[in-house]
């Protein structure tokens, strides 16, 4: 089925700005309350907000097979397990409506009413529920950062890291859409020097730019997703930032992995983005460096150009961008990760999420963490206040950005925006 | 409120073997589907599965505050949400109905035949739907088996692990109850003396025996658990075989942990036992060999006296013990490890699950995998049809099986049951 809400040409009645992350062409979807109280799935064009359960409810979808509460939830997880072509049929059905040569509901007030909301009318949810949460580590650059600074440049990356899409399990309770504050954890260090650890507030709070996918139900216990198929089992994306504690991380990580340095908070932009609309963005992904084991050779373009930001944002203050990636750079792609967390049998349902693992470009800019762009905390970051940043400071705001931009269309991800509150008084 | 349920003198009125894991001292609760394919939450007295949708529908909690769906789910999670005040009043009301002194429902013939079931008839499911799942590594000796073999006697014990309850998180996806069968993993190895990784099933594949324990809804975000307090938020707990493919896990762990070795099944007992079910059972833990940071001290009896077995059943054969353990031997409990959890404002919900690890105890025949009771293979286990093992073979059942025992009463968890199949094909 042609994914005819992709068409470059199309445009909307519905007023955009030329800039906006969400023309026609996007069509993302999210979990809104309204101005009612009511929860509701919706998208999102330009600055107005969709109410999808409306539009379904006034016969809008007739002729898509669709349960009747299907976007009355408080999740999208359902219409995630309804598979690719209802998304597609539904996508596509809302490019129509909303294109600028239909009147049927330009034309009619009372249900444009009902249906079409303000930003400031709605307060965004979580889109999904999230069953279970994976973190990779799939940039190259990030990994040899992170290894040269810890175990020297001739040591940076562990001997499996070119053969495996390493990963391991995160923690779903505490992932938080964007505008949710997080806090500054307390928790269990080991100074340098020291020989017994102490007990207070993190003193190195960092970001870790990512993006994340959502996944719907594609395979049963013990039954492996092929790489070349794992892609169909993918909704969309999001903005994702993976907060670290690095002190409590360094204590705490050997050698079960990180724990409570990241289970504090993690922070998601609303909006997913489907991987339909991001088609026209695929590109080819990094070369591999050593030969791949046959299950996670990856043919085409599997890889994605989205530009990345990442801005800080101090109280009271203007954001200073601190970063600029691309997603283009993680060395593993979706399929790869997938197929590898699928490969012993791992069953994988709607509403999983898989980050990337922190996106790091090859220069200094696009690193995606402060322990990277101020290494170690040794160079740190001059913001436009003139304040100067090793780490994330309290009551300082971490907004990512992303979009994806070619001669025909620009669409984005709107933004992922936490502020770090001061840790708890005891 | 006193917990009237657990009076050891009680009897029932049910027919009970006198060596039964479910005396009417135990009422646990579990999820099972009927006769007549209706999945009901339920206890279990003796052989008898006890269906509590049927009993609340026909009025036998009257006075108790439930609404009328609490137990006509197929997970425990919103009763659980209820609060132990709750847990408390319907144990002690079931404990009232079931007392050989009381009539009321034994002599009536019409709601016995729509609340009691034959184990024969009603299949068993997971109790709860288990929201995050973390696994601890808490058995001081199981540490530092697995430290002598990899690192030597002398760094056996990493630094970090007497001064935090070292955790991680797991897999929710994959946890499947007593009776489901697992599979042999394919995945990524890298051989002894090899210098390219290879695919393949693995050939290590091992039992883990653990308990696990399931939370209430216990904190907002942000928000520690203070030690004292955090039994308060445990409803119960269920065996736990945390499978392991050694040989995956080996080529994968570092540096974030273990991952695809973990991940392919974890099998738990289908009958939570409620932590008020074991209070007659607490003593007190191993004394801290360090000193323990302030959030982590634990005051009084916070151990539970719990014997483990660990069985291995070949195809048509019989089984045999392998292992003899308790959960008394955890250097660090319960207690701690919720408070440790939420130190960092991680929240806590109804269902999640924590695992305490490998349980070992101090001699050879007490330890908790295969891995250490044949030391890496290099002594292998005779089993009584003469076969060896070094470590789970195809078509073997593994088996574990738990229970306390004072001079009052013995009450217990059943059998955690799980078959591994062979490796699919490829």
């Amino acid at each position: 089925m042609p994914i005819t809400a992709n068409d470059p040409k199309r445009k909307t009645w519905l007023e955009t700005a030329p800039d906006t992350d969400f023309p026609i062409q996007n069509i993302p979807f999210g979990v809104f309350l309204t101005r009612d109280d009511i929860i509701t799935i919706g998208t999102r064009i330009g600055d107005y907000a969709i109410d999808l359960g409306a539009l379904h409810q006034l016969g809008y979808f007739k002729g898509i097979e669709l349960t009747d509460d299907i976007f009355l939830q408080d999740t999208l997880n359902d219409f995630i397990s309804d598979g690719r072509k209802t998304w597609r049929l539904v996508r596509n059905r809302i490019a129509e409506i909303f294109d600028k040569e239909n009147s049927e509901l330009r034309e009619n007030k009372d249900h444009r009413k009902h249906i079409l909301f303000t930003l400031d009318e709605v307060e965004m949810q979580l889109p999904v529920q999230v069953g279970d949460y994976t973190d990779f580590y799939s940039s190259k650059e990030h990994a040899t950062n992170v290894g040269t600074m810890f175990r020297g440049e001739d040591n940076a990356l562990m001997p499996n890291w070119l053969h495996i899409p390493v990963g391991y399990h995160g923690r779903s309770s505490s992932i938080i859409p964007s505008g949710i504050n997080a806090r500054r954890p307390w928790g269990q260090t080991m100074p340098d020097g020291a020989s017994e650890p102490v007990f207070g507030p993190s003193k190195l709070v960092d970001f870790e730019l990512e993006m994340a996918f959502i996944t719907t139900d594609a395979n049963a216990l013990g039954e492996p997703i092929p790489v070349n198929e794992a892609e169909e089992y993918i909704f969309g994306l999001v903005l994702f930032n993976d907060w670290s504690a690095r002190d409590i991380q360094k204590w705490e990580y050997v050698p079960l992995g990180p724990f409570l340095a990241k289970n504090f908070a993690s922070s998601i932009s609303p909006w997913i983005v489907t991987l339909d609309a991001l088609q026209p963005f695929k590109v080819e992904g990094p070369k591999p460096i050593m030969e791949q084991l046959p299950y996670l050779q990856s043919k085409g373009k599997k890889s994605y150009d989205i530009n990345l930001e990442v801005y800080i944002e101090p109280e009271n203050g203007e954001e200073s961008k601190v970063s600029t990636s691309n997603f283009k750079y993680m060395y593993w792609n979706m399929a790869q990760q997938l197929a590898h967390h699928t490969v012993n049998g791992c069953n994988v349902n709607s509403g999983d999420m898989m980050g990337s693992g922190t996106i790091s470009g090859p220069t200094p800019d696009s690193y995606g963490s402060m322990l990277e762009l101020t290494w170690r905390g040794a160079n740190p970051i001059k913001l436009s206040d003139g304040s100067e940043r090793k780490f994330i400071n309290d009551n300082d705001t971490v907004i990512l950005k992303g979009f994806c931009k070619n001669e025909n269309v620009r669409l984005g991800f709107g933004e992922c925006r936490t502020k770090l509150l001061p840790a708890n008084k005891m």
